[in-house]
């Protein structure tokens, strides 16, 4: 059960008015890797939890937190589309700068939404669940999370640069430090488990039953072995249970797959004769 | 520019067909975390690929094995759809086994690919790539390359205790064997570049400018503390800046948002009166 | 079975070309509450409906009606999109009144519809079928229709403020009218519905088996109580079955939940030891 | 800013588990007019309210406690698929009962989700935002919610009739009552907007600019006339502005549309010449 | 403008409900190349027509018809439903066939639609529009109509041997035949625009501006040539101006990209040190 | 297994950035018609082939080839982006020039890919795999094959006149070459078909099961006569098994369909009394 307390968790409040930058900073609420994403996917994560209190308490605080985030973005957005020129419209026929700021924003934020943040991303695409990921595997999930923390510090910043506004930048100050924070967190955590089982996800799959030759293999699958030069190809295996190995030219070892053909009931063996498996077709032609 | 092999890069034969499994083992070709979903983001990452010449090798080499991959769990899936008893139709009304073979398939195996794999998941949904990333941030990248390879494996194992079919487990146990060295990879990728360039993404924004001081704070959204108890609450942050910090009753430090009435010309404004904007509205009127 | 008129239900002849206004028209006619929405979702209520032939042929009727103001709407952008300047292209290097033009068109208007209307939205998100709902339940549906004309007419309104052209004017004057008369229809078709059962949807589920001390509390999960102030909060209920009730701190009901730990096979259980639970794996392992 | 307390708003306990179930909750959970687009929609609706407080913490308070919702809802889907049989597969081959249970289920429950809730409706189709509106439009956001929780509540009382166990139906009969609550919510709410405005969406756009011979017209678009005998047809206009009229053979009252022929520049036009338009092709032509 | 006529086009009623058919019978409704896609092609082909009236003219009323086929197939599909067993639960438990029924399903059948057809296909997923095409270019788009009936024909068999109902069979011998004579249509219309401007869509393109010594060249990207064998590998080209010519072994003509190294302000570039491009950053860091 | 080239098929080099045609040229990279789609389907259509080798072979000839177009113009993209001009954000204040290249990109090259090609078409909509299709009847999917040749050569020939950068048409002029092969290949190969199994899709349909009083009739669905004047309304059927025969005035061949009444479970009947069909619901209700 959630309770709402009325204030944000922080500043969201603009110097000024930017209907375009409103569509931009869309993409962090509603996009792939932003707020509303890392809100659900830490919730389905926290509530699906099998493991240890601690893990699911933790992981629901989080996602309580990111309510709150998604909240400063949308209140953030509302107030930058204060701006929006349509009541000027007769005055941007004429001034080429208004009607660039008409034609810079998101048709949607004045025809649906009235000025409102919607819940998709800088090019309008809606959110969907399949942005998140609830393995119930906490390894797996907390390397998805560091992603996510990652992915969306990035576009963070990027969107930083992207304005000199003062009260939009305070606010992405706090949400920069605070996936500085998830990213410690999520290291953390993960080397919390590694710790208890190592690193390769799942843990309690027996290893014996792979095919171990190809477990610590780097395959060179193009002309030129640039690719030679990195960590991943030569010295101890990251899981501790092998050497790296660089295989310059790597060879198949399967077959030549070869299909059998199409059954008669698929009607797709080419030059077959017309034909109709089921026998009790008659009937159903009799009814024609 | 690409050239094709035509053997399997491993064996991809079951031992006998069973399209209820193939609906399944479609999760791991054209799911979320499937083999098309690294294949794209791998290549992708590589296609953009602005840094030093040994990274786009890399994943153009892995992108190009998982090409591979999508090769054989097609093959697969074909082959295990043979089994597909349409021409047994009248014996389904009697036999409840036909009759569940038929109704456990993916009925679009028939209607739509005539008994051939298809580019979606184990419940049908088509892949899409909004799946996938291709940041340009490699640390960034090289995390959601590990989680993806994580899920994946996860995937594979759960469907290896799905089946006994030892021509499909052999298969997987050959997948099970690369994923593991695709994360032991991504792994020797990461502690790469995190050792240029500390942990945090991304690396290259001045960290001055977030709000530090909650970079290093866990904050309890919730009533209880289980919390307390991970790695993430106490003792040295992760990207060795600061420790970490349990904020047991976190305060909200901004305001509570009241925004602006909604102008006219969005007619929403509740008990306003009827008005039109743009003057030019009489014109307007006067052709009706 | 369906005939086609030639002639469109109301003029769609616009003053002069507008490829910019063409990009935002979309909305109504491909984007969530446009007239593909309607058209589909009266179609599909007619067909579907079990109901007296008088719903059945009035659901029909609407629908029909709806196509032609698809056709209406398609045969408007398809005129809009007449000046686009593609063939100004270096003229527009040099005017920013082209390139603005050519910015703030949809480009799938030239690469791909070749200046036609397109099945999408304001911002090219393709019109779906989870739009739009035929649930069997009248009174559910007839709501739904009357959202749907309303958020319709709203959109309409906004557009209409967004251009000054007469032609547009005079064809949104008829589409504004209609949806008029269909929040009308659905007001009517509401309140004959509701006189025979009620008011809570669906009316011929027993009251009894719903936990009825719930039923009328209206409760603030937040701090702080302007929403004791509404129509909402106190007085007899819509429904004339009780009276609102305002749960000023609404108490937890129910457990703190604590899941069952994960079994072996999902392989989630944090710190498990390798163990395949399918005994048939070793027949498996043998293989590999 | 959101507070989790850590118990559930009511119980979610099935007696026993029944994962096939568990597939088909996902519908309210994750569907169209599941609990995840109702506390969506009223939390957008809440941020973006730009309306008298009382309407923001209205919204707030019934988006906040639909969280609590969503929460119970993945707690009784986890619980339900306790009994997914894996572990029992060479039973399976034998016994059809547990086959068909394995065969009813989602598989992604297996797979992706190791036994939790997924953000997904009963046939696994990903939530996503479309499903939900917020136009800033009071009148017309209410109708949007009251036709949810209609189609909310019908599909709840179907599901009650799919499952005879006790703890289901508990939590059930807790939805139900809440989901009367909510209608009766969303009822007073449009009374006490339409005894202010009126009942025509948006209020505020000037009537006389529609084409007010067409706003109360029911229009026959079939043969045969059975449309004629619901209240839609006669009588005074809900609006209270005018009669309904039966039109029994609407007339066309728009122009056959003849579009101008395709430009060159699309390559669209049957038995056009060869032609480049811009210019400048000579240049590129030379580079070939 | 349209006209509803209250009879079907043809015959659409089983001999008995089969509400697991009636699932899949939903691919050739709402799926790829079902009903609702040649519709709602052929209307927005006719509708954005720019060329002849007699194209126009054809194009409408294939479309037109095309609406009368969703319906019958709504029709059918809302009769097979008819036998859905959910009445008979406790019986289910029981009785393995009606549980299989209930299991075999689509469960928004009876969630959602409440025993109506949904908009969907034989997985559950929504129509979208962007299964369609309406180029503006006749003889590509009858190119995509005659792919469409080719699939939506084949799918149609498909499901014809998938039952022996005399009913549902009888209403496929009428759209078998259709699709028969639609794609005769296409061909015929194909061939008149064939005739008129050569085989290469679009006609109207300067082919001196192509790299004409690639234009006849089949390239064998594998190891072995198989390919050779075809029709297409030698003999004189279709659009007749040319030869076909085998090309063994292609080479690469292009070079090997390197692309510039990212820019500081993506925060992309390994190693770099923090930096912020905008200067009025600066300003910005005050207020933090 | 497939291996990789680091050269390019063909140059893809720029004369100078260009970040809004970045956008555009995305339609024919990851749009419905784009290189990823064809890439895709060839793929598939090869791996899941079931006939002659031949023609497994060709496709996956072309398939691999098409991985390289994808490669292309991913790198072509990537290189037009160089010129975004973010760093020059306080220019832009005052440039409407760089203001207008800004607001004219997809704001996610910016945010998301960080100057990098993303999967996605010119309006930012992804990529997903219901635009192929992989049916397994050579014939339908060789007239896919065809339609998205000419789809995809026309898109290329449009934005061909959109930029006049002699670098970019200049892979354009291979691109379309290369069109011009694919659309004679897939003549080829059907004519190949053709000539052995006729021309009706599929041809092991047998024949005298459809109703073939309507496989050659065109219908008139509208007012007026303009679509007799085709090819298609008289002479012999393409198919050579009858003569096209125009029917001005199509009757209606079926019922009037009347469907039973909504059954009690299903909620829906209107003024139906209150009542629950199980009867195992006093159980449930004892529970409440």
């Amino acid at each position: 059960m959630f309770i709402h307390m009325k204030e944000l968790q922080y500043h969201a409040r603009p110097e000024k008015p930017d209907p375009i930058f409103a569509k931009k900073l869309q993409e962090v609420l509603g996009g792939q890797y932003g707020e509303m994403s890392v809100m659900m996917q830490y919730l389905f994560q926290g509530w699906n939890c099998r493991a240890d209190q601690k893990y699911r308490d933790m992981l629901l605080d989080i996602g309580t937190e990111e309510i709150g985030h998604v909240e400063m973005l949308t209140t953030m957005i509302a107030q930058l589309l204060d701006g929006a020129p349509v009541d000027q419209l007769e005055e941007a026929a004429k001034d080429p700068l208004i009607e660039a700021a008409l034609g810079g924003m998101n048709p949607q934020h004045l025809i649906v939404s009235g000025l409102g943040a919607t819940p998709t991303d800088s090019v309008g695409y809606p959110w969907n669940s399949r942005y998140i990921v609830a393995s119930g595997n906490l390894l797996a999930d907390f390397r998805a999370n560091l992603n996510a923390e990652s992915q969306g510090r990035l576009q963070v910043a990027r969107l930083y640069e992207m304005t000199t506004d003062p009260g939009i930048r305070k606010m992405m100050g706090f949400m920069l430090a605070r996936d500085t924070m998830h990213q410690n967190q999520w290291m953390a955590a993960i080397a919390e488990i590694e710790s208890m089982e190592g690193t390769i996800v799942p843990a309690s799959f027996p290893r014996e039953l792979e095919l171990q030759e190809v477990s610590h293999q780097f395959m060179n699958f193009s002309e030129g072995e640039e690719s030679a030069e990195g960590r991943w190809a030569k010295g101890p295996s990251m899981d501790n249970q092998g050497k790296f190995e660089y295989v310059a030219k790597p060879q198949a070892m399967g077959e030549k797959p070869v299909l059998t053909p199409a059954p008669d009931f698929t009607f797709s063996r080419p030059g077959a004769l017309p034909k109709l498996t089921n026998e009790s077709s008659k009937a159903g032609k009799g009814l024609l």
